[in-house]
């Protein structure tokens, strides 16, 4: 049996999200579908991050055991040729340590969100970005970013279904760059909360309309509420874009449990 | 009545193409028909570059008399409106004096066409990027590249079907550059003839799996013969990126009629 370690690309939009479910089709099962397909077993793929529905993937990794001895780059192929019907591809597998696991060895997830900031629809990005007419102050944005970077309780920013132990969590990253009209934010983190990055995005929308000062966004952070949180923005601007696994890639050890324990966004 | 000059974004795939034709949905008809809708107007829409089936648009411009007295963002927002089932959208709208042409006074046309350079099909970008599996070498890609620029006789450059009176084009800039996976070719100049862009990216192709050598594209050049050309590479990748009008608005005059009479890429 060999541990693959799978790279994938995905279009969230026609999927209930990355986890399995009973009414409709998820990632996940089209993935373990594919490896079905490919070599007839029944298996359990595991993600870095499970994505909510509409949300999309340039660099989601997940791991799957196959018993069936087979060279990475025909297992890459063999998936996107089962894959076919559906808008998820195998980017790249690797063959993988036993111990490796998607979810719990990642030591960084690195998150994009696209604005598209333009009073038109999007016709060549329908589904890929949000659009919004308002002008938005991208530097405000900015500032307002740099209250939420580093190691904080994310209560305010974190949906109230989210199952994680702890609502701590500490941003390394939340920038905001503009463009012509395109505003992206990146948020890089070791893990998540459920829809944090989602909030964080509605956040700085308000700071971007003159709505929320960055002192408004302390005080959000602050209250510890997600009442006072800003709102949640919608899936179709989030890409998961890259998730790291620096030194061992073992699955990291108790101690450092409440920090892996969710990765969602 | 005002003439307006508007900048449209499309996606090319469900079109055949800019110009209307009597089978199929042309980008012209949509925007024509949205005029029609808007104000009851039947109108001609003039376009800088006749894109051809499949090619999108980031900044297509065009320019459309109307009668009714009307604001331009209200222009933008009602053939917005009106062209809402196609993905074509109106960026932006503005009056433009009488004798602004949207093709005969454009000073400069750019298009970019985008390789995915990987063994993967394409999930999010999929008909909006040429998937190329064989490694391509960029840096040998720029060196060809660099022999097209000038002024020269591209006949080994232009679909048979072209109806430009001259093959002499001055090429301003094609400029290949890597960002991971995706290569990027930029070519700029006054005007292109039809599918020169194709057909260089075509060319540029065979430099970057080895097949050509710079001096290939030069004798391939000097041959004045489109079956000593490479080949045209598929629409998907191509955008009409931005049309520039630079000095005078007015139509160019004749003297410099033989660089704008065709813009088809």
């Amino acid at each position: 049996m060999t541990r693959y370690k799978l790279t994938l690309e995905y279009d969230g939009g026609p999927f209930v999200g990355w986890q399995r479910q009973d009414n409709a089709l998820s990632v996940q099962q089209a993935v373990e579908d594919a490896v079905h397909g490919f070599c007839g077993e029944r298996v359990h793929v595991q993600a870095a991050g499970r994505t909510d529905a509409g949300v999309h993937a340039w660099g989601q990794v997940a791991h799957v055991d196959i018993e069936k001895d087979t060279r990475p780059d025909v297992v890459r192929d063999a998936l996107n040729f089962h894959l076919k019907p559906h808008p998820v591809v195998v980017v790249s597998a690797e063959t993988a340590p036993a111990d490796f696991h998607a979810r719990f060895s990642a030591s960084g997830r690195r998150y994009v969100y696209r604005i598209v900031n333009r009073r038109a629809r999007l016709a060549l990005d329908a589904g890929r970005a949000w659009q919004l007419s308002v002008p938005l102050d991208d530097a405000a944005m900015a500032v307002a970013a740099r209250v939420l970077v580093g190691r904080h309780d994310f209560t305010s920013f974190r949906s109230t279904a989210c199952q994680a132990a702890s609502p701590v969590k500490t941003l390394d990253r939340l920038d905001v760059t503009r463009t012509g009209d395109e505003i992206r934010i990146e948020a890089a983190a070791r893990s998540f909360l459920h829809n944090q990055v989602r909030i964080m995005v509605g956040t700085l929308k308000l700071s971007g309309e003159g709505k929320w000062s960055a002192a408004d966004v302390q005080a959000a952070l602050a209250a510890r509420d997600r009442e006072r949180g800003g709102p949640t923005a919608p899936p179709e601007g989030l890409y998961l874009a890259e998730v790291r696994y620096d030194a061992p890639s073992a699955a990291l050890d108790g101690a450092q449990a409440e920090d892996v324990d969710d990765a969602e966004a």
